[in-house]
């Protein structure tokens, strides 16, 4: 769902590694690529089945097209077109287009107004979830934009009913909505989320910082972090930050009291930046004798590669999810910002994937799942 | 060994923590310091009683008056000078004094000449070992400048006759050179190094930096670190940076090639600098479909502060394996770029820490001696 | 008008200079003094004689007492209070507060409420010139916060009645608003603004560095300019930004087609910052066979001796204005963002001001004057 | 003479504009272009004629195959080699090669070993002086490595002798050697130099902001420049940068006590960088009531680009001072870091070069002329 730069880096990254790279000679890290098979699974294993958008010239066409439509501005990396068979369907605007993005996009009839109504929203989840079905669809990937909680509990609903998995990208809520979780754990369908902590970002970057620094002994003064883009992600965020900094606190999730570390998840939208992303953060922290450590660090990433190289790790787990029969929370920290569970450390949450991998994950896993089922219960 | 600014930070730093601060109320990290109590020992603890340099001006003088001399430039923090009853004595000038400081420091003429006779260095060598037992000083701290290979070995004599722990802070070899391991061994004293990994340092950043972009799957493409400085550290540095570069290098300990990743320990000498430190780094990788990844930090320190942060632990650390009676490498890889036993993880090194801190060092710590002392007879 | 963080650095510094500082002896650029004498006037020369505010908190107290009062974080440089004699009085709440400061602004009951009511604001304004005139205050300073559109009007209207000088150093139009400037023409008093262009602040950074990069052939392909801080400027701003930005574009003035060139006022408010300012910009060019030129730059100063340092030129100049019975717009292009008159390069900016100091303005003045009036009449 | 990086820029940018671009529509600053046509000239009217270089490898190929070679890492642009008809000659070895390159360069027989006798080298010099002539040459170009005073003397003689005009674009004294400088007045050609300020480089952008900083009246405390590279000119750099340092700072001249600023023309070898550049700098400096004032700044070029940018202007400007019988000096010190004549300011010293294009150049620059020789005799 939402056929953005996201889904653009996916398609054409897939198509990418699939024509030039033997994966049989694959080695880790190669070009950003963590686990050159996971759970079983090879990257040329994924097949695109449906998608779901809102804009009229998107709807109707294949995927593989449909992410070459404006507003998308991901490096457009092929000539051609990508044939993936998958078409775009219309889904409804239920959260509304933020007003920043009116004029960027062209919203279909079908899918506005749709809500004003319980029996036409009926309809559309039924026609959503037969096109679910009919295609064979196994792992629902969100990727709408910030704000969209209706949105996202439409199609958690969608996903539910027609036994796929759910793999909630965005910050709003879905392992944390108790109602949500609980239709998968009855429909016996792996729940992921919430919200996607990118292949190396900002979250990710201060929180090591913060961490190495107070693990040294030094004490933290004042730090922030301010994020910088030019995709319609960050448009829409600096109107609908507040759920985005609250994940990104917990992210960040340092003993630092948190009035000394501020976080704008969107400093501001700059076109001219395109798809890529620009995070500044400073440490002011204090030694010895009283005397000033200083950190500037500047990160810059192209914005929806950021997130494919770690969405291609989730749509394989989640597979793996359905193929285990795994019920509600699939509780791996490793890849988002807000988890159910507790966000365990870079080493740990590594460790636990690889164990997931291997099969391993009767116990460990199992312990976390019940930790984080007690949470949502509270 | 060495009136330098690290001398300097430390005897104005526990004069300070010793006259303003309470010690039972202190917080963990207050100001830089990691553990208001180690090993049962507190900073007002702590007692200054000998000290060692070549330098005509410090010669003769109260150690906490000779801190202040030239060309020593860390701040001053007090106007008065600090009392501590150790007096400065000659050292021998064993590697010579580098050309670039020639003008800049005044050799004694006790110290000149030494080793050019065999006699006269066994004489040299009974004057100190008597001046360390007479003031039973039971640590003695290496802050020699880089390069210093013989005087290293000299003063680990010293120490090792006098039964005093050593702490090797530079890259000179000391838990690396055999012969000097089993003198310790022999004398059934605490020998502790090589090379200080400053509280917050170059080292800690780029590896903590790299190791963030490798677990996350990035491909590193190009990464560098270039340090500046104002210090006679840096000047000696840029004239004998070999042993530093490999040193670090060590500390990085990366999986990247190593071609990938270059070090220049001093990229030059900056006196507006004084005693700050300038780091830079940079890391380019790559991610999903070969999209670039930027990495740009700038550190800025009080450079010996930042050693004098971490030299308060190793003092109360080696006191305590006098206390204990160690013989030999102390491992504690936490406080060093090249120890004997492997580069462990910065959590598990900490950990260790912590378990000799409750005296739980039975164990865990006997293994990583164990197999330091394998390494060492290789 | 306005007792915030500028009008603390004003007085705290005027204090400063006096009483620490040989005028006789000044070298130009001491401690960002660019002129040590100005057109006959030395910084000990100046008297605060009266002030305007619309918290309860500063009203009835002296302006060297009340510029202490939350919410100004300036730093408090002198323990004392400073006995200046010109008392705060209040202010009419025109614009309203921004809804982002209320519960840090205390409103007193006499500013508010203002404007409902004709009468009511005839009456503020005849008490508000009577205590000009009554002073014998010869400059007023407008500090009010961005988008305090109508205030400006009224307390400029309230320096024409009172024949004084009136400094616009907000964003707000008063050189640029044709009806005020006819105010001062009438009343044969100089009248300058708009926007204050600190002493060394992102507008001139940005504008160097393009207009460098144009001087040497290179294409400017992308370039921003995103600016944080942590005062009520700040808050304010990050709310009220249009007119800051296109005043901000203005003072760039770059032949660089400006969809090229994005600039972001407020990127976001960062309490952790105080009183400093922190401005990113970056300039990505191509030259030579389109290879990439980039230019990342980091600017730190304390917001409002940014703008002091300006200030106390202005101040002198504006006194010359009045002695020389200047009548309506002081077209000294150096010390403002967005001025009637045409952008002059920085050379010859400063150049008008230095005639301007020898009293040689008969000629190149009035010159630059009548095109700036031409200008205002289209 | 010196088929390096430079040359390899040069070549192919050449290529490049001549093929894909139309001059007649070409805009001023395309892809780093100050002036599509200099003085009647067009990029496309150059050709090469000849080449020198002491590499076996490089000589007796076409230029245009020959600037492929190791350890040339200029990015390669195009496939095929590019066919120039100008054929790389032997140069003679006179300044020796430095330690830090050997092994990268592969010094020819011919070109070792020369100078030990007089009459070998004069024979050398009839041999080279006869290839110029023979080929036509009108222009040569002097890209030898830093600290080449010897050859840079020799290939002066053969311009001179061989009645071409001479650009010295390296630190090595042409202009300011009385002995060269005569040659070329008695030889009735033009002599540009010493040291080509690069299109945008560390001297450049270092001179504007301290200008810029000391036009506002701040004061500078203390700013440092530090430049990375990894090609042979940094390499080379690091060990020869006595010459180089010197032309930087008469680049940069500011007022500030050059005390407060450090230039460190090679920081450090960094092979990961290839022919890229980066420059840091940093400003500190001081404003109203004490306050501090930072500027980071972090430049990224392609080094060689960045030199070609320059060159063409020089080439063209060089033929043209041939056609109309400038002897001796072309003092245009918009393009060289350390001209015969003062250092103009970047306005005036562009002014200088657009009165020379529109052929004005009679007085001013004859006037600037007279002051440069009556320097040169001083």
């Amino acid at each position: 769902m939402g056929v953005g730069n996201n889904a653009s880096a996916l398609v054409q990254g897939v198509y990418h590694y699939t024509q030039n790279v033997d994966f049989e000679d694959l080695q880790p890290n190669y070009q950003g690529i963590l686990f050159p098979k996971l759970c079983g699974y090879k990257i040329q294993d994924i097949e695109f089945s449906v998608a779901f958008d809102v804009d009229s010239r998107k709807i109707g066409r294949d995927l593989g097209s449909a992410i070459f439509c404006p507003p998308n501005n991901y490096p457009r990396v092929f000539n051609e077109d990508i044939p993936t068979g998958a078409i775009v369907r219309p889904a409804p605007v239920l959260d509304g287009v933020p007003q920043c993005l009116t004029g960027m996009v062209s919203v279909s009839e079908d899918s506005n107004g749709v809500g004003s109504d319980d029996a036409e929203l009926e309809s559309f989840f039924n026609y959503c979830t037969a096109a679910v079905i009919d295609t064979n669809t196994s792992v629902l990937l969100n990727f709408l934009p910030s704000g969209s909680d209706q949105a996202t509990r439409f199609f958690a609903r969608v996903a539910a009913a027609a036994r796929a998995a759910f793999v909630n990208c965005t910050p709003s809520p879905a392992v944390h909505d108790e109602s949500i979780l609980r239709l998968f754990e009855e429909a016996k369908t792996p729940l992921l989320g919430d919200d996607l902590e990118s292949h190396f970002g900002s979250s990710l970057i201060h929180r090591t910082l913060l961490k190495a620094l107070e693990q040294r002994g030094l004490e933290i003064v004042h730090s922030y972090q301010v994020n910088l883009g030019g995709n319609t992600d960050f448009l829409n965020l600096s109107h609908r930050s507040e759920a985005k900094k609250k994940s990104k606190m917990k992210a960040i999730s340092t003993t630092a009291s948190s009035e000394r570390v501020n976080i704008l998840p969107s400093g501001g939208f700059l076109p001219g930046l395109g798809d890529r992303k620009v995070g500044y953060f400073v440490i002011e922290g204090r030694g010895w004798l009283n005397m000033p450590v200083m950190l500037d660090v500047k990160l810059q990433v192209q914005d929806s590669s950021n997130a494919a190289g770690v969405i291609i790790d989730l749509i394989r787990i989640a597979q793996a999810g359905v193929d285990r029969g795994i019920a509600g929370d699939l509780p791996l920290s490793y890849y988002f910002k807000n988890p159910l569970s507790e966000k365990l450390s870079t080493e740990d949450a590594l460790e636990l994937v690889c164990e997931f991998d291997r099969g391993e994950d009767s116990q460990k896993l199992e312990r976390v799942v019940h930790v984080a089922q007690a949470n949502a219960r509270h």
